[in-house]
C-alpha cells in the first residue's frame, strides 16, 4: 500500500473550517489524509514519502521540531510545502511558525509579534505575476475580496504572485469613493532544494477568506467524506485546485 | 424564578456560529436562552412571557406553527422580534419562512424562491436613515463590507436603516475602479401590534457578515457560558448590542 500523496494539517475539523479545502481536494481527485488543528502531529504522518505538505491554521506548537526536520528534507528531495493564512498561521495569534524548521523554508519572512490583519474595508485581490497558478481566473474584471491576511515579507528569490489592495470606502452623496491605503504581498512562491514552496496569506476558509469563497456565478457543491457539505464559487475551487496542484508538482497531470 | 428575557434560536451551536451574537450578548449582560440550529422548539421555550425571540439561522421546519403563533401573540402583546439572515434564514436554501406565522409578522416580504445572495466583490453597508440602532457608528467614514445576505422587499409602513451598495471592482492599471452595481435592504424595522420587529438581511457570523465583524479599530474578546471565545470589531459588538435592546424595548435601560 503506497502512502497517500498529500498531507493536510489544521483548519480546526473537517466538519468546521477543513470542509473548505477538504472538500475542493476531494472533488479534484487529491486524496489525503488530515490532521485537525487540535492533535499533535505524530511521526508516521511524517515518514512515508509525500508529494506535499499543507499547513493551515495549524499552531507550530502541535508540530515536534524533529518532525518538522524530517517535512525539510522531503521538500530537500522534491516535496512540496504550503502554508495557508490564518489565526493559527505563520505568527498569527497562536501560529508561532517564526524560527522553525518549516517556517525558515518558507518563501516568506514571518514576524516576531502578531501579524494578523482583519480588514473591515474592501480588500481586493490582483495578479502581479504570470503563472500557472493565477493565469486565466479572472482577477482583473471581477477582482475578489478578502477579509483578512497575516502580514510577512517575501524572501529574495521568491516570486509573488497576487496581492491584496486596501480600500478605505467613505460615504458620497449616493455612492462611495475608495481610497488606496496599501498594498500586502497575499501569494508568494519559491523553492527550497528540489521542492517548490508557496505561502498564501488569506484563509482557505470563513471569515479571512472573504468573497473570494464565492467567487464566480457558477457554484461548486463538495464533500470530504466524513466531513460537512461545501457550496462554493467554481473559481475558488479551481483556484486552490490549482495551488494545491502546483505546489505538489502534480501540475502536468 | 422569572424567565429569561430573550430567545436566541439558531446559528448551529454556541461553539460555532452562534458563539458571536452568544459572545456579544453574554458582554453585555443579555440574558438568554439558547435553542442551538439542529433541534426543535418545545412549547417551554415559547410559553413564558419573553421580551425578545431571536430567529438566525434556523430553519422554520424545526418550529411547529402551533408554537410560532405563539410567538406572535407574544409579539402582539409587546415582545420583540428578530430575524437575522443566512443559508437557513429567511428562504435561503433550507430557511422556509416564507408563508409561515413568523415569517408573516416580519417588517420584510420573504421570496418564494432561494433568497441568497453571496458577494465575491465588495458590498457595502450604508445607512439611509437616523435611528438609534445606527446613529454614532462610523457608515459614512469607515464603511463596512458584508460577504452576503439574504434578498427581501420591505413591507409598507416598514423602515429601511441599512442597504448594501453593491459594487463590481476591475483592475485599471496600478489601481481599481468600482462600479455601483445595484442596491439591496439589509436591515428593515416595523411594527406588529405593540411589539418591534426587526429584519437583518446579513449574517451576524461568517461567512455572510464580512468584514462587518472586524469594524474598528479596537478589539472586543467575550465569550458565551459554554461556548467559544470570540474577537471582533468594537462597532460590530456595538450595533449587534444595539439591534438586540432596541427590538427588545431594552434600549431606554
Amino acid at each position: 500500500m503506497s502512502a497517500k500523496p498529500v498531507v493536510y494539517l489544521g483548519d480546526t475539523t473537517l466538519n468546521t473550517a477543513a470542509s473548505y479545502l477538504g472538500g475542493v481536494m476531494t472533488q479534484d481527485g487529491i486524496d489525503f489524509i488530515y490532521v485537525p488543528s487540535g492533535r499533535r502531529v505524530k511521526p508516521a504522518v511524517v515518514a512515508p514519502e509525500r508529494k506535499l505538505f499543507i499547513v493551515s491554521d495549524f499552531s507550530a506548537t502541535h508540530f515536534p521540531q524533529p518532525l518538522q526536520r524530517r517535512v525539510v528534507s522531503q521538500v530537500k528531495r522534491g516535496a512540496g510545502l504550503l502554508m495557508i493564512g490564518g489565526w493559527e498561521s505563520f505568527r498569527g495569534s497562536e501560529g508561532c511558525w517564526q524560527g522553525t524548521p518549516i517556517g525558515d523554508v518558507l518563501p516568506v519572512v514571518i514576524g516576531k509579534a502578531d501579524d494578523r490583519v482583519n480588514c473591515d474595508q474592501p480588500t481586493l485581490l490582483a495578479a502581479t505575476s504570470d503563472h500557472p497558478i493565477v493565469d486565466g481566473l479572472p482577477w482583473s474584471d471581477r477582482a475578489p475580496t478578502i477579509g483578512g491576511f497575516n502580514r510577512f515579507r517575501p524572501r529574495p528569490r521568491s516570486r509573488v504572485l497576487l496581492e491584496a489592495m486596501l480600500f478605505q470606502a467613505r460615504r458620497a452623496g449616493n455612492g462611495m469613493t475608495f481610497s488606496l491605503q496599501r498594498k500586502a504581498p497575499i501569494l508568494v512562491i519559491g523553492k527550497h532544494g528540489q521542492g517548490r514552496t508557496a505561502a498564501l496569506a488569506t484563509d482557505v476558509a470563513p471569515h479571512w477568506v472573504g468573497g473570494l469563497v464565492d467567487w464566480g456565478d457558477r457554484r461548486v457543491a463538495a464533500q470530504v467524506p466524513h466531513g460537512e457539505a461545501i457550496e462554493v464559487g467554481e473559481y475558488y475551487a479551481a483556484f486552490f485546485s490549482r495551488l494545491v496542484r502546483w505546489t505538489a508538482a502534480l501540475d502536468e497531470l
